[in-house]
């Protein structure tokens, strides 16, 4: 099966990719030499779905498993959540030989793994990704956090997993709406390190339209094994974030993460935000760093292929958007990190993008795409 | 001025130990070449000693600076006051460049700690450790934590300081029994590893006895230091505690937080329960590893010229105790590590130590003791 090996020394692992793969769960977290006992975390969505079932196979391969659900959604991702799931994981009996198993989304990913990473300060954990978000970014790189007041994803640790087992079946249960919004990130990756992949991408976009098929199916698992080896390799070259390489798969993100952040929760979704940050990032790399308008439209047609948002919705403020860039991480010392594309699938850290750029360009957003 | 490094590869730091240091910071802080500002954090105690001091000084070498204060006790010690501080640090515009010192005793020091390892995650910090405990022993090695519920410290992580500067002048305004409560962690240190120290800490012993004299205080640098030194290699040996090196300084532990931990907060502290849970150690050492007689009686007298609890008191119920030790994160797979001694200086992790051996200790400790 296609596998991605991640190189990090003592926090190496590998990423497998099947259809398929939750039913032998057990098996391969056995091959790991795990002894301890599992704490199995999902959401409220995902654990009716297929949590017995990966519960079952663990039993099997002999692991006592607890299991600990908590409501999905965003407004689930902080810490109260996370000292509830430690209290239920204390009552169950896990120690420091315990491990976690994330069966979810980015948000139980990240939740979980972060529980994970504090729990006796630091227990091991397997990622079991089950949204296309989740499955070709989240569940790798070791990224774990929750949300405070003040922001999303401001607390948190660099915690890698032991194994993360990616099964694209899992995607057969996703609305279509969440099933395209996580292909944004595939998008991102295209756009900062394989741009041969649009076309692949913008084909799997008019298959879909006729719905999830046996032939979508059969093509998935490479998709996304091609998608998490750009991931890998972008988290080896930078696996704290500190080389500035990492920063790159924030392509789209810091306006993005603005334009989300300045909405209630849920109104838009995270790739449809990110989708529009790119189209963003785009206009302001045309501007700023030399792109070429052949390479801004063929990843502007590869998010319209997918269905993907690129025009603002008439209810997001761009003052407010621009107030909540503010408080993102991608600030350093005050000074914003933005990234833009010098060419395609040449990404670069530019310090040089100003508020009223950044202005300028969500005003941009406001106008149709003409291609 | 004496200092103790740690070396840790990317993560080495310096202890620095002197009377007055407090009148640095700021100087030594620079030393470290962080450019970025200062989150000051300290309690409801410490902070209207020092703060002001420490805050002077860190503003005196160009860092801006924003105080975090929230109420002393162990019972502030959790995830509600992470929340609360990293909230005021949002507030207060600090970002992945900002640094965090850490001021005050044991709680402000793994608390302090904990939210720097996970504030946009992971940023720099300071200790600079204001009681015996945090000077000798909590603010050196990296261990950070909080309580929840079901237990003490059991959610955490291994996050090393920069730099810690201790400052053993302030000590001098500590109650005396407070003072005496920590010198048990140095009565622990010569225990596993420098016998010879118990002379020392019984002519402080004597000392102290006539209250807080220049003497003592020209001292103490060196006791302090000497103390730093042997958690630092043992910290050096086996710095996330996998390697059973680290488990060593848990002696004493085990059973006293069981102790600890069965009374209401407050009325036994941490170096009294230790100080017990030495006496209890030392019975099962008499018992299993072939400590002898003589051994026991110096560590025995040492504690007892310090003044700390070696007789149970009659409100401590054997069986609550015993059962709060069952929680403790010296448990790996269910079997208990106990750390004994198998001669002066020679400690040993076993794991033969049963139920009954526990119970049987601790009703040694409901005799009084005879030397």
């Amino acid at each position: 099966m296609p596998t991605v090996s991640l190189s990090l020394g003592k926090r190496s692992y590998d990423v497998l990719v099947a259809n398929g793969l939750l039913e032998s769960v057990g098996y391969h977290v056995n091959r790991l030499r795990m002894e301890g006992k599992a704490a199995l975390i999902s959401d409220s969505n995902v654990y009716p779905l297929y949590g017995e079932q990966v519960k079952q196979s663990l039993e099997e391969a002999g692991f006592g498993v607890s299991t600990h659900i908590f409501p999905a959604g965003e407004q689930s991702k902080n810490l109260q959540t996370v000292e509830m799931l430690a209290d239920e994981m204390i009552a169950a009996g896990h120690d420091r030989s315990s491990f976690v198993v994330a069966l979810g989304g980015g948000v139980v990913g990240d939740m979980a793994g972060f529980l994970a990473s504090i729990y006796y300060r630091g227990i091991p954990f397997v990622q079991i990704p089950t949204s296309v978000m989740a499955l070709v970014d989240s569940s790798v790189g070791g990224k774990t956090a929750v949300d405070v007041a003040g922001g999303k994803n401001l607390l948190g640790a660099f915690h890698q997993p032991r194994m993360v087992l990616a099964d694209p079946m899992t995607l057969m249960s996703l609305p279509t709406r969440v099933l395209r919004e996580g292909m944004a990130e595939m998008v991102k990756h295209a756009a900062i390190r394989k741009p041969e992949m649009l076309l692949t991408l913008r084909e799997l976009a008019s298959e879909l339209d006729l719905g999830f098929s046996l032939n979508t199916l059969q093509h998935l698992p490479d998709i996304i094994a091609a998608n998490i080896e750009i991931k890998a390799r972008v988290v080896e070259a930078d696996e704290k974030e500190t080389q500035g390489v990492r920063a790159f798969l924030n392509f789209g993100h810091t306006l993005g993460h603005g334009i989300e952040a300045s909405v209630p929760y849920g109104e838009l979704l995270h790739g449809e935000v990110v989708s529009l940050g790119m189209r963003a990032a785009l206009y302001l790399s045309r501007k700023r760093s030399g792109l070429s308008a052949r390479a801004e439209k063929e990843l502007l047609s590869t998010l319209q292929a997918l269905e993907l948002p690129l025009q603002l919705p008439a209810e997001v403020n761009i003052e407010k958007a621009l107030a909540k860039v503010a408080t993102d991480k991608k600030f350093v010392g005050g000074a914003i990190r933005f990234v833009l594309l010098a060419g395609a699938g040449k990404p670069i850290v530019s310090t040089e993008v100003t508020q009223e750029d950044m202005k300028e360009a969500l005003l941009h957003l406001t106008t149709p795409v003409s291609l």
